[in-house]
């Protein structure tokens, strides 16, 4: 499904949804929850638990100790100009 | 390919140079590129001209005429988080 824009879209939106539900509060990504995530989508980007730290704390730009749909949003954006960035050299 | 979290962000990656490049400027989007992306990938999304003229001034953030890759990153990020609150209701 994911092939074209808006497929591509809703598989990210999905993902969201994928790890976001792991726990009872499914609207928004707690640090274990990211933590599972990045291990399992993009596997070598967080090496150890300050890595991750420093990560979730970048992310959650409203300091409530959670990854809301928004700054996931944020970070998928991040990663695909960092990608892009790296393609392009 | 699009069905995980990387394969749906090298998707959307891949969809901006496929429109980017089909005039000379091959790094960014012109308002005919973006024309053309918009009809065929969310059809009825643009209805007319003065429409489209608005959408594209919005995103062109900078104001230097075309839509940098980093531009439609930000129109991709809000398309998602304007499905989202549509789904969400």
């Amino acid at each position: 499904m994911g092939d074209s824009m808006l497929g591509a879209m809703a598989v990210l939106m999905k993902n969201f949804d994928k790890y976001a539900g792991k726990d009872a509060e499914k609207g928004s990504m707690s640090k274990a929850e990211l933590s599972e995530m990045l291990h399992q989508e993009i596997p070598g980007m967080i090496g150890d638990k300050k890595q991750l730290d420093a990560f979730f704390s970048g992310l959650d730009e409203d300091k409530d100790g959670t990854v809301s749909f928004n700054e996931y949003i944020v970070l998928v954006g991040s990663l695909m100009m960092m990608l892009k960035e790296m393609f392009d050299q």
